[in-house]
């Protein structure tokens, strides 16, 4: 049960959002921004979506890691299974040198912003890294960082259906997070 | 030196925020709505700069945590050293039985989401505390892991006079985020 009353019959983020539309508007305008209007100069979408479901997993929030996982799998091709080798070991993964790199600087993040070395962005540079991917990298993780803690620190629930998280992952893949959260509130 | 090529002279978030203007105006919006617009049906906007800096301090990001703490003591009263004693030693800093439970919610949700526990909720609601005071503390925390980790994880810069951060604290708490930022940034 969620440690406070939420609409009834929405998973996860979906509740709070509900509740507090006022700051929801930022919330899915960050998420919209930095998962896929951003994606035009820099980072892929699909590459985007795979950190945030990275990160999210490392925070241990079944919602966001499976939701953005699935959002991943769909613009990356489901039958890869990138999402789950990235999860299981990201050295391992069929992903790029660039993105095994900045996933390092994710992972720094996500234990706090000093944990970030210099050594790590000069490695991501090295494997072709630009100032805007480590920027929006490190943004990303940040967010998901905040996400993460607001599905999990209401204690909302999450479906185990994971066909729920594959038609949820391709609507905000297609139709984005603006989109699809005021399909779902109103 | 920062981990990126940022614009000189502008410390903290506002270096990234400079360099990134379409996720600037999200999280400006954000921080304006959870820290001063929502104050008037739940926290004031004093205790919610407390939790911000409370948050900041926790997570050791300098710039946040005595640019908000500036602001909750210009809004507490500088004179009580309310930010300082909180920093401290909450349970021992003349702030209300409410506050005391709703930092403690704070303090789980830093460490992450699932720590946030019933008996820490039901102590905050025996003080006082409504869904709306529980929501926003949640949120407030989980946006500050985000702001922290912004700031430090690119490796800004921040200054160490206390006098700049007593005038900033002003500022933001007399004319808000966005109105500071796009000074600061124009």
């Amino acid at each position: 049960m969620a440690h406070i009353q939420l609409p009834e019959g929405l998973p996860g983020i979906l509740g709070p959002m509900a509740y507090s539309p006022q700051t929801t508007k930022p919330l899915n305008e960050l998420a919209e921004t930095l998962l896929r209007t951003n994606a035009s100069n820099s980072l892929t979408q699909g590459e985007r979506e795979l950190i945030a479901s990275y990160t999210s997993r490392r925070n241990d929030c079944f919602f966001c890691s499976t939701s953005h996982g699935a959002a991943a799998d769909y613009l990356l091709g489901r039958d890869n299974q990138v999402v789950a080798q990235t999860w299981e070991n990201p050295d391992a993964a069929p992903i790029s040198a660039k993105m095994k790199a900045l996933l390092k600087i994710a992972d720094s993040v996500q234990q706090g912003g000093k944990h970030v070395t210099p050594q790590q962005v000069d490695e991501a540079r090295q494997q072709g890294a630009t100032d805007r991917n480590i920027h929006d990298t490190v943004l990303i993780a940040a967010a998901f960082c905040m996400y993460n803690r607001y599905v999990d620190g209401l204690a909302t629930w999450a479906p185990q259906d994971p066909a729920v998280y594959a038609e949820m992952g391709e609507m905000l893949a297609t139709q984005g997070y603006v989109y699809v959260t005021e399909a779902q509130l109103t």
